[in-house]
C-alpha cells in the first residue's frame, strides 16, 4: 500500500496547540498527489496534470490530534466508481491511528466538463488495492 | 437562522483559480464561530472559550467551484447529541447552493478530557432549529 | 486614508497563541485589494484584474502580537516610483500600532513581461496620499 | 552552510498559477526551524523550544515566481546582534536564485519578557558563518 510522510511544521498548529483541522485535507492532498506521482497519473512539472482534478467531496474522522514536531504517516487506498475517483485515507502518529478519510474526486475538462477516466487511470486502478472494512471509523 | 457571509480573498485560491477545498473547513469554522459568539457561547476576547471544543468529524460536499471576490453565504444549524455538538452547513454564492457540510465537536477540559455540554450551551441549544433533512446532498 | 479593519480567525493562529507572522501578508494583501478595489483598480469580479500584479518585495515589523478575535485596523498609503507600485501599511490593534509594513509590485503582461503603469492607475496615485515619513519602525 | 529543500505543493499555489507570496515566510520558518535542530537548540518533540522565539521583523525579495513541484533549496545563514537572532535565506529552483531574505527574532520568557541568548546559543552562534554581503538584493 502506498504510504507517505509528512512532518508537522509550525505554521500547521493552531492557538490549541495541535494541528488545526483544515490542514488535515492538505496533508491528505501531498499523500494523494505523491500516489499519483508514483502511479505515473500526474507529473510534478505538469501543473495541469494535478489541476485537471476537482474534488467533490471530502469526509475526516480525528481520533487523536496531532503536535508540531510530529511524523505523520498517510496510507492511501484508491479505486474507480463510475467517473468518480475514490480516495481512503489512514493516517499514523507513531503507531497510533489518529486520523480516518475518504475523498472524492472527478476528471475535468478544460470547460469545467467531467470526462471519464482515462485508459491510463483505469489501468492503474486495476493494481490498486482496495478494501471496503478497511477505514474502522468511517 | 444564523447566516454568515465571506468575500473571498486572493489568498485563498488555488492553481485551478478556484477557492482551495481546505478553505472550505476555515470559512465552516468562521461561520461557526461567529454562530457561537452570537448565542452567548464564546467571547472574541476570551479565546479559551474557543479552544475548548475539539473537532471530531468534518464532512464537505462541493457542488460548485467558487471564485476570488464572490461573497459567500453560510447557514448554519446545530443540535446536541449526547456529549457531540453537531452542525450542519449550507454555503451559497449568488443563490445558487455551492457547498453543504456537517461537522461535529466535543467540549474539552484543561486535561483534554471530554465534558458535558453546559447548562448555557444546552439552553441555547433547545433554542435553535434543527431540520433533518435541512441538507440534501449529505 | 483608506482604513481596511479584518477580526481575527482561530485558523489565523498559532501554537504561541497568537497570529503567525505569515498571516500579516495575508491581511495586508487584504487591505491593498480592499484599497484597489474602491480605486476603480481591481474587480471583484474580475480576478484577472487581481492576478495581473506580481510581489516584488514584502517586508513587515512587529510591535506586538495579536490574538483570536481581535479587530485589526489596517491604513494604507500607495505610490508610484517608475513601474514599481508601492505600498505602505500601518495595523492597529484597539488604538496601539501593533506592525508596519511595505510591499512593492509591478504590473505583467500575460507572457509576464514588466508593463508600465496603465493611465488608470497613474491618475488614481496622482490622488493618493504619500507621506515618506509616516511609518516610524521601517 | 545549511540546506534544506521542500517539495512545492498544490495548495501552495494561488490562483496566479505560482507560490502565494504569503507561502515564502513559511518556507522559510521551515528552514529556520530544521536549522534549529540539527543545531541543538531547538527539539521536534519539543513545541515549547519553538514557541519561545517571537519574529520582530520580515523581508523577502521575490526575484522569479516558483511554481507546483518545483523543489526549493534554501541556504541560510544566522547571527546574534544583541539581543536579536538574525537570519539570512537565499532559495534556490534548480540552480536559479529566486528569492532571497531576511528574518529577525527574539527569545521570549514565558511572561513574554525578552531574554538575552542562552549560552548554547552564543555557542551555537559562534560556529555560524556569516558574510555580511551574502545577500545580494537585500
Amino acid at each position: 500500500m502506498f504510504e507517505f510522510s509528512h512532518r508537522v511544521q509550525f505554521y500547521e498548529t493552531d492557538l490549541m496547540g495541535i494541528v488545526h483541522h483544515s490542514n488535515y485535507l492538505r496533508l491528505f492532498e501531498e499523500a494523494r498527489v505523491a500516489w499519483g506521482v508514483q502511479a505515473g497519473l500526474l507529473e510534478w512539472s505538469k501543473p495541469e496534470t494535478a489541476s485537471a482534478f476537482a474534488v467533490l467531496s471530502t469526509q475526516v474522522r480525528h481520533l487523536k490530534p496531532s503536535r508540531f514536531g510530529d511524523v505523520l504517516k498517510i496510507q492511501v487506498q484508491a479505486r474507480l466508481s463510475g467517473v468518480r475517483i475514490e480516495f481512503a485515507y489512514k493516517m499514523w502518529n507513531d503507531q497510533e491511528l489518529i486520523s480516518e478519510a475518504r475523498t472524492e474526486h472527478v476528471h475535468l475538462g478544460p470547460d469545467l466538463k467531467v470526462l471519464r477516466p482515462s485508459a491510463k487511470m483505469k489501468q492503474q486502478m486495476e493494481k490498486e488495492q482496495w478494501n471496503e472494512t478497511w477505514l474502522s471509523n468511517l
